[in-house]
């Protein structure tokens, strides 16, 4: 198709129009000899760090670590074309904040409170307490749950620069009870989208600074004379900014290494056809690397979709994009029965799985992995993503089979505790002399057996 | 002292014993003039992988990813040195667990299988629920947790080696529900410690591959032909394991990077010294990296450890460790006040902290970052490492500021759940749209738009 285009010669709407009509998404059926191999294909994605990114990104956190302010001016000059006198003024004042938010349109700013008041909702129901029991011994053991002191959420620059990726972020971490969240954002020439600083506003981000890139990522992690170090660091961002993240991983707490988004429909052919088109659609508009995969159990079903994509791919803003992702990542998979669905579900982990489906209440108890699950004809995965309540930051790329959605869990911790009685101890002491000296740690028998019944003293 | 202990030109016990006798463990007072800087330079631990170190480990990752079992087996004999012609020849048979488990002495298996019974209560106290609910238009939001799938557990070879380790990495996973718990441990020509095998075999571990190093991991992130490959890999390592768990983050999950072991005993003075000086010992004999730290308010009482210190140490089996962690990472710091030590805990943020003094549970609300916490007198860290109940795999290096004992949380994970009604859809719908539109989202607009009232078709 791409040499094509190329060979008539013609640049812009023409080459588009010709193209689009002939977009086919690729398509599979359940149990085709080359089934495993074809989706294991779409499936694959692999942006790494290479060498070049590391060795840089390494540099940067040194600089960064060794000399403050100083680098971080250097790079967010050498970077963002920024320059000003001291890292101070890289911070957007609460005049700023709140100027941006009285900007917005009203429209605007009635939608993202009350996006925010759902989020907030829906996340305090993720809040974990404290908890403590006493033992048959009189031993009290437990669990002690507190906030972080101080978190860094990121905020990418240019297209995915996102107001409610700001919400996604920032409202966990208050429901958490999170003391000082700092913002980073780049700023390209001091500039930042007022949506974004409306968004920190009202979802309550105490320090804004205009810094992006590894040394906002350094930063954060290892603090510099103005900027004060936190303790876990989220968001999502370039190569460069989720390379820092890894290589300050330790030093502080980060979130998931994102990879771009995807979702799985699974429909049974009876959700009006142009729903399942725009939901794929609002997958693929994303960027190139965005997936959509759709499920049926009926073949028309999916034809249909396929003469709907190219009827609808004309009017749609981003079609260069959606066009770009449908062809490189997009699939179509004919399942016989939706027990075969569930099995690709399980088996692909996908970050958003719609299931527009009669009884999709049937299929929830058979699905162990996916990110965030829409349920039925109604729940457009674009509600999610704005205002439904859930964390729109999602586990990618297969990792739902270990990770789940952002969320205050995310920024609470826990200590143990252990208040053992004077007898407790006995009984305690006495498995706990055995089993040192089985691993021959003889100084811990020893502080175990120094509460034995005959090492029981007070100093007083 | 070394010089010195070379001076003499004696080597073996006379040397030891004029050093020990030497033994002061470093103090501060709080506040004086250089303590922070003291104590930033007793703090300071880093194991960073060198680029030798990150090289070779990436060279084994894509070796094994590669070359599977082949690759596997030639490191396995070239590292442990230790040939086999199958990787399923590394594989400990049911008969070789339950002959291990046999042959324990039956006080050893006595305790080991108390302290499971009590680890294993502690742990289903953990052990989340989904949850579901619905909003005022008809929506229902919610989080369905699961347990991950399968679960890979490193065990490390020689001096920590412990089948209390064991227990504390298979347990929670096993209370989680996690379906299969796969071992690795290296085996240096073909050895695995009977007590480590048996320690898996109560723990219920499903399967134990005699294979470690980066290869293990490697092996565990993308599975062999005859090792399968898991979703999250747990348990401690030396610096190629750890490298190796850093490397392959994101294809799996991982637990933290441990660093070395570290106590903040905090003591009024009115506890025995002799059991303080035990509690000590029982840390810094883990190697030499350990770290113990004993706080007090009364200058006499951390006189008298010293004294004690001198005394004790002579006696200790592992004398030569408990003395070189003492004097390169020890430290005793008199304070004032109590709410002094508080403030100090909270900087550090140790991953055991043992409360001795009179009424633990009024420092208890204030301490905001620690990895366990052992109340009061009778409350030996050794206790808490063996027995208790809670987890002894804690936040090292100050990374309580935001990390938690492994938990059954860790082996958990969560799917968002959104089901909308059709009026639900309405209401969100609308909103979605504006906050897609002020994103240049299109096609998520109109596929929240699609939903509106006007949208509202059934294909049937």
């Amino acid at each position: 198709m791409e040499t094509k285009s190329t060979e008539s010669g013609c640049a812009g709407i023409e080459t588009v129009t010709t193209a689009a009509a002939e977009l086919r998404v690729k398509t599979l059926s359940f149990g085709q000899s080359d089934f495993e191999a074809v989706l294991e294909e779409r499936l694959a994605y692999g942006e790494e760090s290479d060498e070049q990114v590391n060795e840089r990104v390494a540099a940067i956190i040194e600089a960064v670590k060794r000399r403050g302010d100083d680098a971080v001016l250097e790079y967010t000059e050498r970077f963002d074309r920024f320059k000003v006198g001291s890292v101070s003024e890289l911070e957007v004042t609460k005049v700023q904040m709140q100027r941006a938010l009285n900007g917005l349109d009203d429209e605007v700013r009635t939608a993202l409170e009350a996006a925010a008041e759902r989020i907030e909702q829906y996340h305090k129901k993720q809040t974990q307490a404290s908890w403590q029991y006493s033992d048959e011994m009189g031993n009290r053991l437990g669990q002690q749950v507190r906030a972080l002191d101080r978190v860094g959420i990121y905020v990418p620059g240019g297209k995915a620069s996102y107001p409610s990726s700001v919400l996604m972020n920032a409202i966990p971490a208050k429901v958490a009870g999170v003391e000082e969240i700092i913002m980073v954002a780049p700023a390209p020439d001091g500039d930042l989208n007022p949506m974004v600083l409306a968004a920190a506003s009202i979802a309550g981000v105490d320090r804004i600074f205009k810094l992006g890139g590894a040394q906002a990522v350094a930063a954060l992690a290892y603090g510099t004379e103005t900027l004060p170090a936190v303790d876990k660091i989220v968001g999502p961002g370039n190569i460069y900014v989720a390379t820092a993240k890894r290589m300050v991983f330790g030093k502080v707490g980060i979130d998931m290494i994102a990879g771009p988004s995807e979702i799985l429909v699974v429909c049974d052919g009876q959700t009006p056809v142009d729903w399942i088109v725009k939901d794929l659609f609002s997958q693929a508009e994303h960027d190139e690397d965005a997936q959509s995969i759709l499920i049926s159990t009926d073949n028309v079903f999916l034809e249909a979709v396929q003469t709907e994509i190219a009827k609808l791919l004309e009017e749609q803003p981003r079609k260069e994009i959606i066009k770009a992702s449908l062809e490189r990542r997009g699939l179509m998979i004919h399942v016989d029965t939706l027990d075969q669905a569930v099995m690709l579900i399980n088996a692909i982990a996908p970050e958003h799985l719609e299931l527009s489906v009669e009884e999709p209440e049937v299929l929830l108890p058979k699905i162990r992995h996916a990110g965030a699950i829409f349920m039925g004809r109604y729940t457009a995965e674009a509600l999610g993503d704005y205002c439904a309540g859930p964390n729109h930051v999602l586990p990618t790329s297969g990792t739902a089979r270990f990770a789940s959605p952002l969320g205050v869990y995310d920024f609470q911790k826990r200590s143990s505790i252990i208040h053992c009685s004077p007898q407790g101890a006995q009984t305690l002491g006495r498995t706990a002399s055995v089993l040192a000296k089985g691993e021959s740690l003889y100084a811990h028998a020893q502080s175990a057996e120094a509460r034995l019944e005959g090492g029981a003293r007070d100093n007083r």
